[in-house]
């Protein structure tokens, strides 16, 4: 549908560049600039010399400095066979369709010094990748013995939405855990404490990209008696609406997945950063995220986000517009129009919210 | 087309209320909040108590003021049969369409207490209707020496915005003169001085619903002679994307404009308001608008309206798209399909501005 490629032409033309890079902030800017320049245009950004006074910069490094001061708290892991959770996976044999949306094996009320081991002895022959990400204000909850190692919220964002963050979350894992495409209905705050996180982003323009399909929602259970996990279909079954794209292929996949996928593969590249120890992504809502990350030196990447309300207003609803409406395009053979009828259902469906 | 209807639908719904209203501030917004709640999501507002200061508010009711303070300036004024000026009109034979986009004829360098008495005798018995609508920043330069009784810009827009307005015009007239719909390409902070103006109000979203064709352009000539107007076609021939919907037929036309324009008529009422003298419309960019006025007692309506540079972001590129898809009622008979597809195809035309 040549209209929708001269939208994600022009966004980018207009605003957004052309070139796949995420513009940079030297020093945090002031609230106006902050509204006018990047949440009013939906444009994310990247911020230095933002969080330089948080103690956690330096004191997070220390495995010791952590485990001593959540020695008495209980956190919740989330466990995977590697390291991808909230992600497409292989069905159970029970399942209607080939794949499923599984979700990590949670294990709550952990002792903090034994999730942090876990974490760091996680790698591709272990057992499990552990993941501390309890996407549930958790910072404020299991981690508050760490609050005043960081601003509860960023002043100037919290100033510019006009709002207190809606939840503060932690996120400790390493190199083996990554995070696949999704949105979310957030402003988000993405401090990195300790290792590098690396964004691909999409605007919403791009929604028809990222084959929008509903999928059978299943979780992993890990018996630690056996060693191994069950992926079993939740009941009663449920949907859920789930980017297919995977941006980074295996090589023996990757003719398959860019024929199933022509419009991620084959349209413009997506937007591309790494996000550093110190450096804070703004993360517009509603822009599709995949993200991955490096460890420090002792092996962790740590970061701490800040979700605020959103604005449902005309962008919103210019959004749901665009995604209610079927891409046809006028190149593919009959083969793609089949799979993006299929896609533009599915679609439609996750417009609802 | 059921998904453009929905988006009419969802932008009332989540943003700009269902019930036709303007939201109403009863003294101006600091910066943030301006910014947030209305330029960002594209959302009207009328402002109190904003220009109390401006010694205009007062001194401009008396024609005696005015003509001594601009004693010495020299003025454009737009001089049209009807009213109607930068409007739809019966075009001259020798045209390809039926209907034309008629602009005023204009007469530079007249002094200001004529054209205060042209306007002020304008009536629908009168030779034509004079409107002072000179839409190039003529408050500054023409009408300079009132520059005292106003604010140069609108200091807590200017602070939101980050730049000062690119123009500020200023327009008298009365009641005969009104503006059909259009849009404009500027956030717009419209300050009524004497008088009050009737505004119809609809989102970028309802584009369809304005049917914008393009119409060739003409060029009234006014003879002083002979008391007549001559309207000419532009040469070399020009189109001009404008909207074909008169939202107040006289009622031997309404039938046939109801089935004209049957997205406009039967649609979401449009928004509606009137400013009062000493009130401040915000006019967000791309909001169509049809104006209307009433005089004060000496018979005059001014306003001064301030533009400023809009932002030519995501919700410009989404608004873009929209204008560039074909309405197709799934509902309307076959004669409706096609009045719909000539609009579509102008309207792709409109797009580039």
């Amino acid at each position: 549908m040549k209209e929708i490629e001269e939208l994600w032409r022009e966004v980018r033309e207009l605003s957004l560049g052309n070139n796949g890079n995420i513009e940079r902030l030297e020093s945090p800017p002031s609230s106006l600039d902050l509204l006018r320049n990047f949440i009013n245009p939906n444009k994310p950004c990247i911020i230095s010399n933002a969080i330089n006074h948080w103690p956690a910069l330096s004191s997070w490094s220390h495995h010791s400095y952590l485990s001593h001061s959540l020695s008495s708290s209980s956190v919740s892991l989330h466990l995977t066979p590697t390291g991808l959770a909230d992600s497409l996976t292989t069905a159970p044999p029970s399942s209607p369709s080939p794949l499923c949306f599984a979700s990590a094996h949670v294990q709550h009320h952990l002792p903090f010094p034994q999730a942090l081991h876990l974490i760091t002895s996680s790698s591709s022959s272990s057992a499990f990748v552990a993941y501390a990400q309890q996407q549930n204000d958790c910072f404020t909850t299991e981690y508050s013995a760490l609050a005043n190692d960081c601003d509860s919220h960023i002043p100037w964002a919290s100033h510019a939405i006009g709002a207190m963050p809606e939840a503060v979350n932690l996120w400790i894992g390493n190199e083996h855990s990554q995070t696949s495409f999704h949105k979310d209905h957030y402003e988000n705050f993405y401090a990195v404490v300790t290792g590098e996180k690396h964004f691909l982003l999409l605007p919403p323009t791009d929604v028809h990209r990222l084959y929008i399909r509903q999928y059978p929602a299943a979780t992993y259970t890990y018996s630690s008696d056996t060693g191994e996990f069950d992926l079993k279909l939740d009941e009663p079954t449920r949907y859920v609406p789930w980017c297919s794209v995977d941006p980074y292929p295996s090589p023996e996949n990757k003719d398959e997945e860019i024929s199933k996928f022509p419009l991620y593969f084959n349209g413009p590249k997506p937007f591309q950063c790494t996000v550093k120890a110190g450096e804070i992504l703004y993360l517009p809502s509603m822009w599709f995220h995949h993200v991955r990350q490096s460890p420090d030196d002792g092996g962790l990447t740590i970061a701490v986000n800040y979700w605020y309300d959103m604005q449902f207003d005309i962008k919103y609803a210019y959004f749901n517009f665009l995604q209610s409406l079927h891409y046809r395009s006028t190149l593919s053979p009959i083969l793609h129009e089949k799979v993006t009828e299929e896609t533009s259902d599915s679609g439609a469906l996750a417009s609802s919210q």
